[in-house]
């Protein structure tokens, strides 16, 4: 059985150990896989998407996600069947439904409120050790899911939106997602958006933030271009990024998840 | 079997994962738990804290920890069997101390100094790879700890010790312990020391670090304050910690571990 | 079974989670060890002498390792079998070919061409979740490496080679291979390059880096220097390199991987 772990915990401190710790104390035969930590903290949205970029490269298990800027307020604790059998685990603030989209929808929504499923004490501050673990392991061990706490409404749960860009025949306005590690600037934008400008690859456009604009290429790789060149392209999880080939396009761009980029079309 | 490991060695290179490959290359079965790899570099005290925050949450096991600004030295390298049954591995330099006295205190102690438990060839400056992850590996296979080397006496161990604060009626002169990565300033303080000055969760208080003074409240956790507020808690490890409600008090304060900071309780 | 895995990745984004998801969707039972993912950005020699220096603390397995700049170009993708058995899955950049050498050499080489092997939709920029993972888990599964795709010449692979140093009587130019997280620069020498200049432990140089220079001993161990003192010692892969006691110094110098560095050996 397998348990995927995400969270905005990092690894520069013990957080992510502990519930590692927790989960073998309960479950000590299951695997864990850990997808990331490096979730900006409390960036809720960014995990939520990255829950349900890699959901598909995943063992089908419990899906254990902690991005909890609400720890210790009322926001409850959510325990979801999918319907195609994937279980997620993590606070209520929208971080587990676009991967449960991605499993086929909702089937079942448990509140964890079961205290015997759950550590002994319970601390105000680090829920990802002492609730979410806990259940996580004990689902992963066969516990029905219906044991962890009364049935939660689902048209009751808390929604994150991936903001929409606008897009005109002259002017692409798009949110800037992410930055990897190796500076390609993931935006919210799809194939299709660039289509109905008439961008496809080999097309020419300009690139703009605050101010500075660069010419880019639309291109399928990183291999169509020249070295330092600017490129559009549709990322591996099928979002439109922009990337400088053998180089840092993050560093280029001074740029920030959630800051504006704008793409100008060629003209007619 | 489990091995949990905390060591001072980064994720950045390849000597976390050396040790990984040398504990199963000798015991292939082993599960390893990393606890934390980011304790700051020689901050041995940071490494016995927390090793010890975190025992509770661990299977029982062999517990190996490397903080070791002594490599290649006279200092002796050590297994130590704590009167619950936990086994530790590591430096003779106090990192393994607080942490055996969670588990009941030291019953056994024996020098690593029998080379059939080491790797052939041991360097004069990763012991971590070459003498303590062979030697935790060997015991979690089963091999008894009186076979690594003769035993030591528990009282000529080397101790560390968490600095005292100083608590009086108009002033608590606190030492940070720990920033993590979401700003919470941990402090050499626990309950008692704050009831002693008379301050309970909603009670206000000034912090001052090089000068610069803040209001804070006392609070029981993060959502009993308005975003922005500096707060003074209780962490999940029973420390008391300064954060601010949705932001990074490390930040703010600009502050290190090792350094003063200053609480005033209120006036009569 | 086991599968090593070596990459540039780094732990801030999903990408080494996305590749453990896929190997354990196709060998669940496989395990796992993570040598690093801290190999900078698209270094591939660097990468290559990682995986080299690190191999021999590794089980035998499959060596799974990615530093692909060339991703998404014509450059293949290998699955070479060294003499003694290991097996190494990767791009055919260099980054291979010393940790094969180190296992005895090429034995058979691959090129991954059969898409049974490979997910059902390969992207064009992460051919490690999409190509290499799927590969190594398969092998280590115990399919045969003949049935990834047609054999490759060995004679045809690309190499990339260590920078020779310039070794005269009055002057070691030599170049950074890395910093590593204490501040320790290693240097493409070893232990003959030394004492062809006379230099054995107990040897006071100069060490130069951009008109910079700075006293400094060849020692055995960090532990033979004073806290501050400058030390030329051979380090646990047996390459030269040069540290502060109880200081870092990467700092001191301001140095980078790739730079050039100058040892003065004492006159005659």
């Amino acid at each position: 059985m397998f348990i995927t772990f995400l969270s905005d915990f990092g690894l520069q401190d013990e957080y992510v150990g502990s519930c590692h710790g927790v989960i073998k104390q309960i479950a000590p035969e299951v695997q864990v896989i850990d997808i990331t930590h490096g979730i900006a903290p409390q960036a809720v949205l960014r995990g939520a998407l990255v829950l349900a970029n890699t959901l598909s490269y995943m063992p089908v298990g419990v899906h254990l996600a902690v991005v909890d800027p609400g720890v210790g307020s009322q926001r409850r604790a959510l325990a979801i069947r999918a319907r195609e059998g994937r279980l997620f685990v993590g606070p209520d603030n929208g971080l587990l439904l676009p991967a449960t989209d991605q499993a086929g929808g909702v089937d079942a929504v448990h509140e964890l409120a079961n205290s015997d499923f759950a550590l002994a004490s319970v601390s105000r501050t680090f829920h990802g050790r002492d609730l979410f673990a806990p259940a996580a392991a004990h689902l992963a061990r066969g516990v029905p899911i219906q044991s962890l706490g009364p049935p939660v409404d689902p048209g009751a749960l808390v929604h994150v939106e991936v903001p929409a860009p606008s897009v005109a025949p002259t002017l692409i306005r798009a949110t800037v997602l992410d930055i990897d590690r190796f500076g390609n600037i993931q935006l919210n934008l799809n194939r299709g958006h660039l289509l109905e400008q008439g961008i496809t690859p080999g097309t020419q456009v300009e690139v703009e933030h605050l101010g500075e604009r660069y010419y880019a290429v639309a291109a399928r790789t990183f291999a169509d271009a020249r070295a330092g060149d600017l490129i559009l392209y549709e990322d591996s999880y099928r979002w439109i990024s922009i990337a400088i080939s053998a180089g840092n396009a993050g560093e280029l761009f001074a740029v920030a998840p959630g800051q504006e980029l704008c793409i100008h079309p060629p003209g007619p």
